[in-house]
């Protein structure tokens, strides 16, 4: 199962090339992972970061651009987890386009649990384990 | 005397107008703004944050757009002060593209010092106030 | 009639103090003019911009600043028309924060409505103007 | 031989847990591949952009973070090439932190010279390869 975000680009989305920057992907990216947490887990992103002081650090990208969005398209975001570690946790990330379900994006994105205090590496409790798992891609 | 500061806009600068986007005008305020505080006050602007919890945020502001910005041109920010109160500092921002030295935007920027962990305001202490004095407009 | 566009902040709408930078605010300005012109205009933003190259650029602008917003919060963007001359548009917004409905900013922005490839002042045609009528503030 | 660019992290470069969001190291490498064109090339980026409509999309990228950025960090960002193709360029990146030269991340990020209007793959010209050679990494 995979969870959908969907994000509206924005006319500052663009470069100078006219199409959408590509540091914006893993800004979708990470609104998606946003939306997923907000939704999905037992806290929001905000209370996880603010609250309990925890957050998933991003660590490795491995990712292939296979067309471009511009503006006015509409970005679905489609986010799935590919690997649940101790603390690791790696996320598979597709972006298409409305307009013609074009595939834009992929990207594989290995995160972290850390302590923002210290950075050190936090153990996935298991409630958040629990729903991590609904979205193990297959 | 005016406090200069030279920001180069970049790819992601534009909008979907191909021009510099609006909101990025505030943005080179706000860089020059810590340049200022980086090179002419006691403490810079990352330290004033991080270190004494104080903080300038802003409170009005009346601006007025005259020209574009392009991707390729050279901002040119020049920082004036305008009053300074006990806790209140307004700033006085133009700035300039340097091809034609056209000046692009105007803006009068009412900030005021702040303890950041209860967003009261603080006096601004002798030493930046002496500082803020050489720079205020004539 | 006020237009209502709900915005959410980001992980990365923060600044280094911890609450939105204040740029962004123009930005959920900008947001939400297009929100506006794409579900209201006769055509949509993109369509607008890109097919009959046409676009208001900010000339003038006005604004106070009441209340932060941070991480987590939602933002809720209503934008009312001002006053409509030949070419140029004066908007209204404020913005508010869901979770307690404090007015965090209130901002008067005059636009002209130009073509992007002269940048010459435009007439605003009798059809959008019948529709920014019933947003005009009373 | 690589080429160095220096960026300065600013307040609006952090997000929600106090440290440089992920995606803005992409930025850094895009301004430091910028500068390396603007300063080294035949032609600036904004001329090879806007003049010649050509660009160099990316189309691959593989990173891993090692540390984290905060603001008040200088970023120096050296940018080496690692393979010249046809049409294709792949580039390694290296984002230091002065305050202690640590290693925060490194990037190789591929690239394909096109034409902006048909985004069809372009040559890369002998004066261009000439330049690029210089800072094949050994």
């Amino acid at each position: 199962m995979a969870f959908t975000s969907i994000q509206k680009i924005r006319f500052n989305d663009v470069d100078g090339a006219g199409i959408v920057y590509y540091p914006q992907f893993f800004h979708l990216c990470h609104a998606a992972f946003e939306d997923f947490f907000d939704s999905q887990a037992p806290v929001s992103y905000p209370q996880l970061v603010g609250e309990r002081r925890l957050g998933f650090p991003t660590v490795a990208i491995q990712s292939e651009f296979h067309a471009p969005l511009s503006y006015g398209d509409i970005a679905i975001v489609e986010l799935s987890v590919s690997e649940i570690g101790n603390s690791s946790l790696k996320l598979g990330y597709d972006i298409r386009r409305e307009r013609d379900r074009a595939l834009c994006f992929h990207g594989d994105i290995t995160t972290v649990l850390v302590n923002l205090d210290t950075l050190k590496p936090v153990r996935i409790d298991p409630e958040l384990r629990t729903i991590l798992e609904q979205y193990l891609a297959r």
